[in-house]
């Protein structure tokens, strides 16, 4: 097709309206995140450890982080999660109002992951568990899915465990993307998160898989839910499905604060245009709709 | 020899067809990632996991197509795959004419990198295998070569998997090398192609294998039919040949076209030369005879 | 909050001392590095090598200090170990009056992260080691938190080790951060540094975990000793306690000196202002509140 | 010390010649090199797989190669290799009255660093041997220093993969450096190197260890001859030695001119001085003394 043909073709399907853009761009993200993210837990499960081990889980997690934000992050800043969306409208870089599309894009993201999971794996599953689709047992599956706490774990533990566990996560986030800190050269931050995660989930994926992010458990978990695995999806582990949606909500903007309050607040300020800054770092502005910091400057908007 | 010296010999023997070019880079680039990338599975087999494991493949792979792409990636764009550039030509990126040039040179490199494989391990491979070498039974050393389906896989759930892991290949592939999204800055992109090959690895290969590249698979199943491993690695698994042949042109089409609506399509349109980003970013412009974004512009040439 | 709102809420909190600033900074940083690092070796430890493994802690350390470097590297140079802000001092990269404070922050921050992961990890700390926490017998969970010899190590042969890696340490930094030799790219810093971890606990972890680091030792043994431990952490392994202290320390100092005297002191003089490199390489200065090079320069302010 | 303590302190003993500054550079990272790398063929071994396995020890070498690059790389190129030497003189990169000094300087620091992997782990081996230090057996511990071949090899064989193996290498390092090919940004070329060293030992590390290197051989193979092993070093695998030094010379040529014949010398010709990627890309000109590719304009001086 010639260019001008694409010109043409590009003005009858572009989207104009940036929101619906963003909510595109975190669906294909979260989507993403999840078909290999959780394909990376049936992997190793449905193998028996033969074809993956545990460190091929936080590697598998890790990279797919680091390619769902590459698929999402200049779009819609690759949150990828609600607890990083919550976080970002607390201080102020989205705003309020794009909250719940975001989190409705990402669950949506995450259950249509599921189903990826679900298809390319179905021949494998049924032989792993007799076609018999269990949460709890020897052949269980649920939790390639969606996470459960480990037997020896308490809700009060797995409450603070996953608070803690966001909070990290949102203070590793802030940390990268703080241009007045070190900062990741413009275009690695996405590899640099996967960095993040393969430190979480090396240190704290013992007690529940360190969800630390409601859409990546409640979307798979509702997908169980529906296609075989029943409500025991909810009920297993003295009903734990509401903990990785709460706590991680909380976890975020605690994580995030602290970053703010340690570190952030305390940069000298430094009036943009004398930034000698500006030119040997790679600035996030300008960069199609926008990327993670891009809410700093939102608020003038308005 | 001097300055001079080297200016003549080059006069000499410089390519000044930029096809041919092309084709010995792509040939280059797929021989280094068969010969390294099957070189990791023929260890961890011919060793009885002694000296490598299911992490060891899937890093050895992702690193083979980083190292492979730094080889070939300036010249070709580092394609070594037919679905990669089926899709570059669908979506305008590559000229429709040089496609079987790529595709053949593709075959080509993997049959020696496959060639490479049996030379170096052949004494390791005489002795895991008796002497006799099979596709199937306990001794079987024709999947260090060409990718098999696992017994529990059917016909039409390994076609999907193999559909759904290239377009999740080529989804990767757009985002990293698309400078309105995030963007890999300049010279990185292997590395994080290498990082996508890990991500896919690590969640879909325990069906098949995850060949994702019809060359990869034929080339060395080709050089096993000649090299004494006989028609069955053609029979076995349902005649499951076909399907790491089909399946991925058809996958990395989807996966490309998926990435255009969802994301790319929606681009705000910006005037190459007000674009202020273009000094910030490593454009891919004017290195050597272009790189896997060079297409872009091509149409104009004509 | 506007900006404008924002702005007064900074006037009001912001801290305008920079050595509480960069306590902050350095207590932050290390605290990250300790939750995290010894989270990896909790994570291998309590699920009995499930969870985890010995690639897994490595991999899981070296990405902790890659975070807590982004943490704090931009504030107080993300030192997060007194044997680098001691080599720091002796190579005068770093004021001997802010020392003491940068160790007691380090060491509060070390403290505090062993608290995190006790918190974290407390159901399955119970659980492994039926409520007895010791330091020495099979369920021995001590080794989480601080560093001890192994059986065959004597504490001449355990000095000598940690003088060395503590040296390998530090030579590593500092070529690191040396931008007259090849210089990481500005802002990849941290990565490197966790590629260097990952090539010392490789290599030098076996003899008693490689602590290269006083404040990640005694932090948490201090914490142990208030936990429930008791006395033995500090008498056990021949009275170890005191060998990650002290060896680092000195290593530290050696590893500095020897790249200085073999690399960086014959570095051709250039004079600043003409100095070419200047704007290809990204400089360090002006970031903030510098980095790990900033004292560089810090003399002239005397 | 102040400002001007520090240039008198340099204006004594910085070296004016230019070659020994190569060579002690060259002796510094050969020596980190070794001692890291080595280290963790140690780590595995003489833990009984406890503190490692195959993996680590593949990355283990690759991160000790990355390291020992940014200790050298700026000063003397990070050749730490006399193949690569080699290679970087008959390809004009180096003059080739510089390569018997690089050489002798590989081979010291390569000695000296197998003594630091003896004396950190010298209770270690003393346990583990008991205090009978062997090339062969149950408890041989010879191979934690120079490499030797697997049984099942005959030495046509092994010879053939060490020119294979090493001509990769230098495929790889020529393609990592070739700044109109894809080209690594500037200050990461040691991370790149780094994944090849991955790429290959995950693929080509089965038969002998994958030497690859002359002087990582040669020089640890001296001092287990010294130290206690006695002459049963050089006899060992129907007196292997010479193969990692004879083959490696050889393969490291050869991969060089394939590269040179495959790619570079097609690259069209580009005036330096009106070259627009030279602000884009880093070029590695004015760096300390230059770089791996310094040896490209050298011919001119003469």
């Amino acid at each position: 097709m010639s260019k001008k043909g694409k010109r043409s073709f590009k003005e009858k399907f572009a989207l104009k309206n940036s929101l619906i853009k963003e909510a595109l761009s975190e669906f294909l993200g979260t989507f993403v995140l999840i078909a290999l993210g959780c394909g990376s837990v049936a992997q190793t499960v449905l193998s028996h450890g033969a074809m993956g081990e545990s460190i091929t889980i936080y590697v598998g997690f890790a990279v797919a982080v680091t390619i769902a934000i590459y698929v999402s992050g200049g779009v819609s800043g690759g949150h990828i999660n609600p607890a990083v969306s919550l976080a970002m409208c607390v201080t102020g870089r989205l705003k309020w109002i794009k909250l719940p599309v975001y989190i409705l894009a990402q669950h949506l993201g995450a259950f249509i992951g599921a189903v990826a999971v679900f298809s390319v794996n179905y021949d494998a599953l049924m032989q792993y568990s007799d076609g018999e689709l269990t949460v709890t047992g020897p052949n269980a599956t649920a939790h390639i899915f969606a996470t459960y706490p480990a037997p020896h774990l308490s809700l009060i533990n797995g409450f603070v465990e996953q608070v803690m566990s966001t909070a990290f996560l949102l203070l590793g986030v802030f940390a990268i993307f703080d241009t007045k800190n070190i900062g990741v050269p413009k275009g690695l931050e996405p590899i640099a998160v996967g960095l993040l995660i393969l430190a979480l989930t090396c240190s704290l994926a013992m007690n529940s898989g360190c969800a630390m992010n409601p859409a990546r458990d409640l979307g798979p978990r509702l997908f169980t839910l529906i296609a075989g695995w029943g409500t025991e999806v909810f009920t297993a582990g003295n009903n734990w499905w509401w903990v990785p949606i709460v706590a991680p909500m909380m976890g975020g903007v605690i994580g995030a604060l602290i970053y703010v309050l340690f570190i952030e607040i305390h940069h000298l300020d430094t009036q943009p245009e004398q930034d000698t800054d500006m030119y040997t770092k790679y600035e996030l502005t300008n960069v199609g709709d926008g990327f993670l910091v891009k809410g700093l400057n939102e608020e003038e908007e308005q």
